[in-house]
């Protein structure tokens, strides 16, 4: 039978990250691929714990059905958290538990696309953010970005000229792929620009937390005066990704049509992870267990900067991040990066070639890099060969 | 700010089931609504030991990211289950896990369906599979339905006559809401006319293990001879729904677009969770497991038919199923089950009226009843109720 797929499925290829994830499966591949936690930090014992607990007090709740907004407690304490490290002011009814903050993205695209509606996004951006807005058909705009963040003026030239932008989607801190961290002013611009353009912005934050360097910088939600910027969190980077839980927090009349739309596409999350981490959270103290993830990203963060001015040649530039897990390399305009990532996978090293951050094509001579998931050895290991091999190729 | 949404959220409602579950949280109400399973059967000992063995053995692996596709061992237990049970020939990569059945009735929907396509369903059928379809703005056409299931001729009929159908609903066996088995001839004579007319049937197969009478009638999937009959299976109904693990199962080239989606829309399901069962499903015999279900279920329904049978009015109609976890009463026309339930919450007792599992709405006059979540005597004493109460309204 020949299969007639929708339309929707033509625009939409397998994600580069996950096809190369397969291949670097393999013990042998130093990968700077992936975004993948330093699995060493999970806390496996503190999880044991309150695994058992959870299922001793309340076994048959954590294994039934319940509510698609969120368990309560988990609810609460996520609220509590933003308040504290963003200046947000939420309750537990803003924040609905979603299942990784892809589903966040996913939902927000569903609630508010329409086909051939735009979205706004920082260039490059984040890679899986654009396949799951793809998917309800839109059209981007990369608005342009330099190191430190979005440019004002430019958005609103954009803003001023085109018609049905319904989603500004931004990473102000340690941004997926490049690093970058906005400055203050460009975090006001932006928040300034969303209210008076009436528009949703959506500050996606996964690595928030996990600052190793300076100062934190207000959020852009601690500027909205009128709702319209939605928070994406995650346990992933924070405790580890393996529960897929995660949350939206937002105005509450776009809560309910979240929870709408969760309940057609999955009911609910997993009850026990959440009732798990709940307890987790109950049982120990999160921030000295971050304190020690920061303390091995600074480590690693610092060899591989390091590794790399010393053995990539001149004519490569990169980011030094102050926090997050990615650094970004620009190659000179001729190189393609996906043609070095087959001669580095020849000599069993892995990266994410740049060219598919950018939602409108182009730019193939940048990568990524991610320092959080090797030994530090294997990141020495791993950057020298891909600056021997840079060496050779420029 | 006023928000603007996306077009597909005006035909979205918050699910009837799921408000009223809200309602029945409180411990008074005595609850025939959900299609919760009954609590003390989750096998709380056995999944502590399983959760303890994954994370002293493979704890690193349990708690990380892992491939979309997911945990291959998972993939392979089901695949030969559903060539047991289902007489079908899957080898584990036409299995994509996910995120509970709806989750597979979602990215059905997603990779399938255009604006203005159509979905064949029986009519009634169940309620969140109308919710998943409708978000991408889908028509329906019931096809019309007896105690033996969708009636062949009519499908027929409709395939003869109408343009862009893409999609067949089914629920077989112990159906959602009516708990009607289809015949042989209906699974059969089905299957061909797919065929013949190139069209995806979905099996959804959530009860079909739940047998408490009669003989094993052969899926659907067992008379597919080109690839188009795809199988939905979960671990909710026989093992216990708060993981949110479930699966599709189909043709590798439909498997091949649900991992595209599921990459852009949460990238995998709970690798703890998905490694937890595998590794009960490994320590623990499950069929044995099962049968203390079915026995469970035999009784309640028993009861649930005999108490009915007793108190109900002599106009007031409902089927006896072999298995499952539902039966669908049928009053008389002028009576709205809407209004009866508001008058039945007044008296701590809650169903599902049966208006809302039309896709095209009407039929008003008909409620689902579910016997698997209370307690036997909870089952009379609220059945017995609802006699009174429809003994009065009528």
């Amino acid at each position: 039978m020949r299969f007639e797929f929708a339309e929707r499925m033509n625009k939409l290829e397998a994600s580069v990250i996950r096809e190369i994830l397969k291949v670097t499966e393999k013990p042998e591949i130093i990968s700077f691929a992936g975004g993948l936690p330093a699995p060493e930090t999970f806390p496996i014992e503190a999880i044991k714990e309150a695994n058992q607990k959870v299922l001793e007090e309340n076994g048959e709740k954590a294994l039934q059905y319940a509510t698609t907004e969120g368990y309560n407690p988990l609810r609460k304490w996520i609220a509590e958290r933003m308040n504290k490290t963003l200046g947000a002011n939420f309750s537990y009814e803003n924040i609905l538990i979603t299942h990784g903050s892809q589903q966040g993205l996913d939902f927000l695209g569903k609630i508010f696309l329409n086909k051939y509606d735009v979205v706004l996004c920082e260039s490059p951006t984040y890679l899986a953010a654009i396949t799951a807005f793809k998917a309800y058909e839109c059209n981007f705009i990369e608005v342009p970005t330099d190191k430190d963040g979005m440019i004002v003026d430019e958005l609103e030239k954009i803003l001023k000229t085109t018609k049905n932008i319904k989603l500004i989607y931004t990473i102000p801190t340690f941004q997926n792929p490049t690093g970058v961290t906005w400055s203050i002013e460009r975090r006001k611009g932006v928040a300034e620009l969303a209210d008076k353009y009436n528009k949703i912005v959506i500050e996606d934050n996964p690595y928030g937390e996990l600052r190793f360097k300076g100062e934190n910088l207000p959020s852009l939600k601690s500027f909205d005066e009128c709702g319209n910027v939605v928070c994406l969190g995650t346990f992933s980077k924070i405790f580890c990704p393996g529960y897929r839980i995660a949350w939206v927090a937002a105005h509450e009349e776009i809560i309910e049509k979240l929870v709408v739309i969760k309940q057609s596409t999955d009911l609910q999350c997993n009850t026990i992870a959440q009732m798990d981490i709940a307890k987790y959270l109950e049982l120990n103290d999160i921030d000295e267990h971050i304190e020690t993830i920061r303390e091995l990203y600074k480590k690693r963060c610092d060899l591989a900067v390091e590794t790399m001015e010393k053995e990539f040649p001149e004519n490569v530039k990169f980011n030094r991040p102050d926090g997050g897990l990615f650094t970004w390399v620009e190659l000179p305009k001729n190189i393609d990066a996906r043609e070095l990532l087959d001669e580095c996978l020849k000599h069993n090293v892995a990266f994410v070639p740049g060219g598919p951050f950018f939602p409108n094509g182009g730019n193939e001579n940048f990568f990524r890099i991610n320092y959080s998931n090797m030994p530090e050895e294997r990141i020495v290991e791993g950057l020298k060969i891909l600056g021997k091999i840079l060496k050779e190729y420029l």
